[in-house]
């Protein structure tokens, strides 16, 4: 069965997962200009840092004040990445809509990256919820799997083991989950078997699809998951971004492609494409020097292109 | 309903629709070592040329004496492109196993790059087919309707035009239709809209997919296709290519990530791609300054990757 919907969001990930893979420091005034430059293209989620120690990733030392500015803006869900409880307490800190907590379903990989298993990440979701709850917060946890079709450490990650991590997460009471091919791994036929079992688990739980475009199926990918239901990604404006702990990947779905692919299939995604690639334009000349990604800005948008609706939703 | 077949073929066109795009004109030893390298590689369909006037394209002006060589190799399905009669000819004259007569759905692109109507075309299919037969030639007439998703010079190109286009070819006496994006205009949906109708009129004879790469488009392109039942698919290696006659075309889907997309899914091309990419390199060296795509080849293979059978089928 194919299931297109009407609707899809773009999740912008690029001010953490692109820039924690980035070594130079982007100044908060070129974040602050790139969150109101996106809300204005009509982004109405975006994860806008991490909330880690600043002396292991200095580039998004300054999440907090990036959450506040965001926090102004109506109607944009403002996500934080957050490792552990102390992370979770700085997101409920400072009203954060969404944390999300990665997990990654590869032990080598999660030892790797995180030095816990996903047994030890799980433990400690439980104890953020706990905080939460206990806070009356209504920042929402998202359990995100990442390694979850493959690894470049560990190789093969078995299936039941991706789902027995999202089993436990939502046992310990994360609100949502959600699959990252991390290193980019996926092809579309591993995308549609695992998006359709995990849905069988996790429902309407099952939030979002995070893909790298390592070997140029990010869309490929994105499109097979789509068939199964799934209606919010991540992406990265100029497809910036990779996992420092993940040799070889290089390169999140660009925001700017997805979002063209999405508008010319008639899906709304509320993004004004002549803004967001005005914004990629001045992203890039930020990031001069770094490695860029899409093709869109090359190409520039069909002369049969229209768009969908844009009202925001 | 989701059609995923256990194989595929992928025609390397790069030789043709690769090559033509290029000013520069790669020697013929070197196309014959690339004939070679593809044959070993496990590609049994390649297009190696296109009998044109030598003065139009003389990038292609040895494509007699490939045809020669490309018929010693067993088992290898040659194909030609002819725009007319007389290439049709020469077609028959050299055994080529299959000729593709280009037919444009835009009627602008038409005039613009074949300087007749599709009309004219069909007419000279039906010449074609009548000359084919009194030879008792066994060279299969495929007709390729291109710009079947729009057209840079007139925009939109109606569905129902591209349909009838089709019907035209068939009835004209082509034993094969296939569709192409010539300027990168297709997307998931209306690939699979456009395929399920013109599987309706074409049945089997409905025979390949031709994608290009030109806003990143073309693997997902692949794979919607591939769910209506399409198992043959242009490519060329290194994602070289694009249409003179359609500005801001560039780059076909890329034979290298095609190869790697469908393997990875399980589905059988024949093709080693160890093979493959080191056949890349080779060209890539050849065609140094041009303009060269994919990602495979800097990415890799994942460490998970495992060939499905490469016996040639």
């Amino acid at each position: 069965m194919s299931l297109i919907p009407q609707r899809a969001v773009i999740r912008e990930v690029g001010l953490r997962d692109g820039l924690q893979s980035i070594e130079r420091v982007l100044p908060t005034e070129h974040k602050l200009e790139w969150i109101r430059g996106a809300y204005e293209a009509g982004q109405r989620e975006i994860e806008v840092g991490s909330f880690v120690p600043a002396r292991l990733l200095p580039q998004l030392a300054d999440t907090a004040e990036l959450v506040a500015y965001a926090k102004t803006l109506p109607g944009l869900v403002v996500s934080v990445l957050v490792p552990n409880l102390k992370g979770a307490e700085r997101a409920i800190e400072t009203h954060a809509d969404w944390m999300l907590v990665p997990l990654s379903a590869s032990v080598a990989h999660s030892l790797a990256n995180l030095r816990k298993t996903p047994e030890d990440v799980v433990a400690e979701v439980a104890r953020m919820r706990a905080a939460r709850d206990a806070s009356g917060s209504k920042t929402l946890i998202e359990g995100g799997i990442g390694t979850a079709f493959g690894c470049t450490l560990q190789g093969h990650v078995e299936t039941a083991q991706v789902l027995r991590c999202m089993q436990m997460l939502l046992d310990a009471g994360a609100d949502r989950v959600s699959l990252a091919d991390t290193v980019g791994y996926a092809n579309p036929a591993a995308v549609r078997m695992l998006f359709e079992a995990a849905r069988n688990i996790a429902g309407d739980r099952l939030c979002c699809a995070h893909f790298h475009d390592t070997r140029g199926l990010a869309l490929a990918n994105v499109y097979a998951a789509l068939e199964t239901g799934v209606t919010r990604f991540d992406a990265t404006l100029a497809g910036i971004g990779g996992c420092p702990h993940a040799p070889g990947a290089s390169g999140n779905a660009s925001s700017e492609d997805l979002a063209f692919m999405l508008a010319d299939m008639g899906i709304d995604t509320g993004i004004d494409l002549g803004r967001l690639l005005a914004l990629r334009a001045r992203v890039a000349a930020w990031l001069e020097g770094e490695a860029l990604h899409g093709t869109l800005w090359r190409a520039g948008l069909p002369k049969t292109f229209r768009p969908v609706s844009t009202s925001v939703f």
